[in-house]
């Protein structure tokens, strides 16, 4: 019998009761998922979110593998208690929102929606968008989130230009990395798309340099993570008209905070952290094929690399 | 010699006349474009647009073909001096175009952009929409540009389900035609696409009994033809919740009236007519490829069927 703890707590457990002993079982997983753990040593698999169970990952001295509930993992890759395997979340009903949100929010600003959604008085002005292929669109973040949306704004005809840290080649996509390649895909860009992870290399990667490489009134669109933007730079390239719209779902403090600038700027728009979550039943799926590997000795899927940290 | 006479007015030819000559060149044929017709027994092929240089086709005796630069025919198609063969514009750039406009308003809607975008205070409501495969959309019409926006909508996720006066099969594609297939696409539905022909059999589709299938809080979207609703029963229905919005860019008078309710409901967003325009560079090779066909004695494209009308 193998042991799984669900450690994301009572919250979580709420949502995700209804699917996971289902999708064990379907995986072929005959196991006992439990919400409390007495006995440490007794956990093969524990299923993580943060501000769950577990702070401290050193009792579990048995646990083969520490499954996260979230694509982002800063909040645990740097807690030095946990020696386990850790594995994020890659979930298909997270990468198709997330898909919908940016290629939704990416036409929104190709398509200048704001203009004729806010209108208040008659005004039949005919100026016409031009087609979205002669529309650079610079996707920073090349993980399964990144190039799955990089793959879909692509699809629909946008001029798509891909950055990583590392060299990554994407069929039909222009990529390019490394600080040379980031001016590169950013210059003259009209909308830029956020979906790095966070990492001390990728903070601020958004600062007053990269966005004065961008074609003046581009559009940010970042459902990827708050650090990835200096706020102060954004909000200077707001004011002078380089950057002319900014959507944002992320942020460093959540909820974020009502007396936030971001909330009172007529240029920018906030969402509340909702452009991709992990569906638990999807996301069970994950879980139980990941336990099913560890009990077969297969490598885990989504495994974080402890040292790029993700 | 073939002579081509450019009968669309001054206007268009002021954007056409870059594009149209190299198009011919392109598709081998000699041609020389005149712009007014003194002998209109000396015309081989009329390019067309309402509003231009001819209300009367019986003296062009010896035209093959006349070629329209507008997509919808029905301001010409009942001219009864028109015998000759009538072409409609088949755009790659507007049906591009098109695409790109009904797949970022379907998102707007599914997402429930508008509530973001018009936010006045500070609100972290995580509320989440459902996947865009959980949406059922019906798309009325499924020419050239009902089809292509179909499939746009249903590579995106949407649960796709089209219609037709006649019976259409789509690869991957739900349809339906006649009446009863008509309420069977529309029953449940919660985002509506119109892009039907503007003929009397599709006049008011949208009525009363039509919008009572939908699902309650539905969207309508209308690039089509304005005609196609009947604005009372669509009144009625924004008022009742029935439907929740309306985005409309056609509309039975153009530009639409200053006093016209559609301007000053709150849940009706218009757009003027800028959803798919022809575009100049594109529409001339179509026009080009047709008279290159007309001179081979090859069956031209997008020939009109006078009797439907389309």
């Amino acid at each position: 019998m193998t042991t799984v703890f669900f450690a994301a707590g009572a919250h979580q457990w709420a949502k995700y009761e209804p699917h996971l002993g289902a999708a064990l079982s379907r995986a072929g997983v005959t196991a006992d998922i439990v919400t409390e753990a007495p006995d440490p040593a007794a956990i093969d698999y524990i299923v993580f979110a943060p501000g769950g169970l577990i702070e401290d990952f050193s009792p579990f001295v048995n646990t083969r593998a520490v499954l996260s509930l979230w694509a982002g993992v800063e909040r645990v890759v740097g807690n030095t208690t946990l020696t386990q395997p850790l594995c994020r979340m890659v979930d298909p009903g997270l990468e198709k929102g997330m898909i919908e949100y940016v290629t939704g929010h990416a036409l929104r600003h190709h398509l200048g929606m704001d203009r004729f959604i806010t209108a208040t008085a008659p005004h039949w002005d005919q100026k016409q968008p031009p087609l979205a292929q002669n529309r650079k669109v610079a996707v920073l973040g090349l993980g399964e989130l990144g190039a799955a949306c990089a793959h879909a704004l692509a699809r629909i005809g946008f001029d798509v230009h891909g950055w990583s840290r590392s060299p990554k080649t994407l069929e039909g996509l222009t990529t390019a990395s490394g600080p040379d390649g980031l001016d590169a895909v950013l210059k003259g860009a009209e909308i830029v798309v956020l979906l790095l992870p966070d990492t001390p290399a990728t903070e601020n990667v958004l600062n007053d340099r990269a966005l004065a490489q961008l074609a003046p009134g581009a559009a940010i669109i970042n459902p990827g993570r708050g650090p990835l933007i200096d706020e102060g730079a954004l909000l200077d390239a707001l004011d002078s008209g380089q950057v002319g719209h900014a959507t944002m779902d992320v942020f460093r403090q959540e909820p974020l905070p009502p007396d936030h600038p971001f909330w009172h700027h007529p240029n920018v728009t906030v969402t509340p952290h909702i452009a991709a979550w992990t569906r638990p039943d999807t996301a069970s799926g994950v879980v139980a094929e990941n336990v099913r590997r560890g009990e077969a000795g297969a490598p885990f899927l989504h495994l974080v690399d402890r040292v790029t940290g993700y």
